[in-house]
This record gives C-alpha cells, structure tokens and sequence, in this order.
C-alpha cells in the first residue's frame, strides 16, 4: 500500500488532522525553513527554535545565540534575523543558534506531538524528497502561512514535494488541499518567481528590498540538507 | 477605487479576517447552497438556516417543514434532506423550509456578524456575479469546506466568481487564498465535473450513487437567483 501525503495550509487548521504517528514536514519558505536548511547546509552545529520572543530573551540572557523575526524584519537587540544570508557566516559553524519566527516555529510548536519533525523548503527539495522516500511513513506537509492565513510560497513547495514523491510510485496524496498544492506547482510551471509575483509575502518583502533573497530562497538544492528535530533541537539528519 | 475579493477557505479561518464591513458570500456546491438556490428558484418561499440538529427538531415541534442533513445523508425524522431535487417540488412552493446541514449552515452562521450574507453556487454563478456587481462592497467568499477542512468544489465555485468579477475591471482580488482559487479555476477548464473526480465529497457523494446530483451542482446557471439573508430568513433578492 502507498503511503500517503496530506497537506496543511496553516498551523491553525493542524489541530484537525490526525497527527500522531503523521511524520510531518514544515515548510516556511519566505524564510524559516530556508535560513534553517541554509545555517545546517553552512555547519551551524544546531537551532532551537522556540515559539515567543519573551522565550528567546531568556536564552540571551543566559549567553546563547538568538536569532528572532517579526513582521518579516530582525527584532531589535537581537544577534540575527531571518535572511538566508546571515547564516552563510563561517563564524557560525558549529554553533548553537536559538530561533524564533512569525510562522515558521509557530508549525514547528503546533506540530510537536507528531511521529517526527522535519524541515524543508526549496532549497532542499531534492533532498528532503530523497529521505522521505527511505523513511516509509505517512506524511503531512505542514505549511507555516502568514499569521494562520494560507499563503502561496509554502503551497507551491508542498505541491512540488508532493509532485516527486508520487512520481516515485510510493506515495499518493489525500485530501483536497494536497490535491491543490499540487496542480496549484503544475500550473506555476518552471517559473516560480513570476507565478508569486502577485502573492502577499513576496510583496510584502520585495518592499523591503529583499528581491535576491526571495530569488535565492526559491532556487532548488541549493542548501541539500535533511534538518530534523532531535529532542528540542534541529540538525542534519542528512 | 477597486472593491476587493478575498476568499476564506473554511469557517474555522473566517475569524481571522476583517469581516464587518464586508459582503459575505457563502459557498457550499455540494450541496448546501446548491439547495438553496434551487428551492428558491422553484419558488419556495423563505429558507431558515439553522446551525444544529437539536434547533431544528425543535422548530419540527412547533410544525414547521425542517430539512436537515448530516454525514452527507438525510437525518432521519425529519422531512427532507439535501438533495436539490428534493426542492423541485410544487408542493413547497410558497412554504418555509428550516435548513440545517453538516458544512453550509455553520458556515452562514460564522457569517452572522458580517454587512449582508448572500449564497452561491455553479447553479446562480452568472446571477450572483451581476449582482455583486451592482452591490460596490468589498466581498468574501466565504467556502463551506468539509468540517472545517478545505475543500475544492467550493474554491472552485470561488475562483469561477472572482475570475468573472476581475474581468469587469470592477473588482481585484486580495490575499493568496483568492489568487489561489483563481489558479485552481483556471487549471480546471471547462471540466470542472472531471476535474473534482479526485476530490474527496465528490468521492463520497459518489459512493452513495449521487453523480447525477453532482453533475446537477456543476451545471453552470441553472437557477438563476440571488439569495440573501433578511433577518433570519434567506429570501430571493433577485
């Protein structure tokens, strides 16, 4: 029997599906799940991302690494924000950063009690593919969004994995938000940039000049790690 | 200015957007409004949505005709269920129905605080569309789903909607969820019955041997009313 792959537009819509022996998959594309597949792919040595802002000021008081975003920009007094590029830092590797997001903890926190967490974006499509195809397990794709609304970034990703593993004959998608991410990425095409050029995080980040890192944050295997949540921690898996 | 389309994909998600001066348009193809547009189309005087099986066995007591639907089949005890053949009948004509049903009802219910509710479906697509038209409002489509679940028949219906009313000029969509149905009516074509044939209602439904049925909801135009909600009744505006 294939295993099958469901897809979720929101942490908020979770709560519903039946999530306990579900290996889930959180995509945040615009930037979570990137910067966490850029950091691993760079040598950080592990992230902990925690859900709230006041959470991530108690780990720099007490001498870590703090990364936090909100509202797409670096809260102030923090060490980094949530651009791919920071984390490309050679003064990084081997680190532990602690990490916090709008969306992209937020599914990380919402999908805790699930068979297991891992983190994929574009930049680890190939990859991430690759290992859910060795782990023979029933899988949901969960989407951060924005602020609980669904967003197209994540869609198209979801639809894009969803779209490889069925090629493989393995798997077979259920439900009709996974059917959706997936002819939503057939109907992208190859041009994925162009296709979310009307989508409301791609816009709100080309407003803050942020055009490369959209453009790299959508470039296929480009950071081709597994990032796995171990106990609190995410590392590389692969 | 533009008016705006947004699209809500489940009532669970309604709460999150800015809904109090916006026209909400409620979306349930199979079958919830697909009923309702029917019944008033063969004249059935006032529909009275109701959100619980208990609210409508207590409007049975007091004599009124109680549809109500649950799991996709008629609750037995009550008069009618969801069929919209069941609402051809001359012998309702002029009647009040009370409606209750698994998605639709709850669905109008979380719409409850919002400018003015209206109904659609494929059946009042080209009605719906020329009176939204006229209205000049901001809008919501608000779909149904599958208990709290997105489903594709009605962001099919969503997309139809604000594809027609973009190409007026009048109206621009707004938020990923629009752009999304758009994509999703897009990639349908003119095919929109085999195009929901993985779809999971429209597998239930034809499991309990209602492709006809289905294939009536599909069918563009063929009960060409606007209901509104007055009070709490829903009446023919057109």
């Amino acid at each position: 029997m294939k295993n099958t792959i469901e897809v979720c537009f929101t942490p908020q819509s979770f709560q519903l599906y039946n999530r306990e022996d579900k290996l889930v998959v959180i995509i945040d594309v615009l930037r979570a799940t990137s910067c966490i597949c850029t950091a691993l792919h760079y040598e950080v040595g592990m992230i902990l991302p925690v859900a709230s802002v006041a959470e991530a000021r108690e780990y720099q008081n007490r001498g870590f690494l703090v990364a936090a975003e909100r509202q797409a920009q670096k809260v102030e007094g923090f060490d980094l924000g949530n651009s791919p590029y920071e984390y490309m830092n050679p003064a990084l590797k081997g680190k532990i950063i602690v990490f916090t997001t709008t969306n992209g903890t937020q599914a990380i926190r919402a999908a805790r009690d699930s068979h297991k967490i891992a983190i994929a974006s574009f930049l680890n499509l190939s990859a991430i593919c690759l290992w859910l195809l060795k782990q023979h397990h029933n899988i949901i794709l969960l989407c951060a969004g924005w602020k609980d609304f669904f967003n197209m970034e994540d869609t198209l990703c979801a639809g894009a994995i969803s779209e490889k593993l069925e090629h493989s004959g393995l798997f077979e998608v259920s439900g009709d938000s996974a059917l959706a991410a997936k002819y939503l990425y057939q109907k992208s095409g190859a041009d994925t940039y162009g296709f979310l050029s009307a989508s409301s995080h791609f816009n709100r980040l080309l407003k803050l000049k942020l055009e490369k890192e959209i453009q790299y944050c959508l470039t296929p295997d480009s950071a081709p790690v597994v990032p796995v949540l171990e106990g609190k921690y995410l590392v590389r898996a692969v």
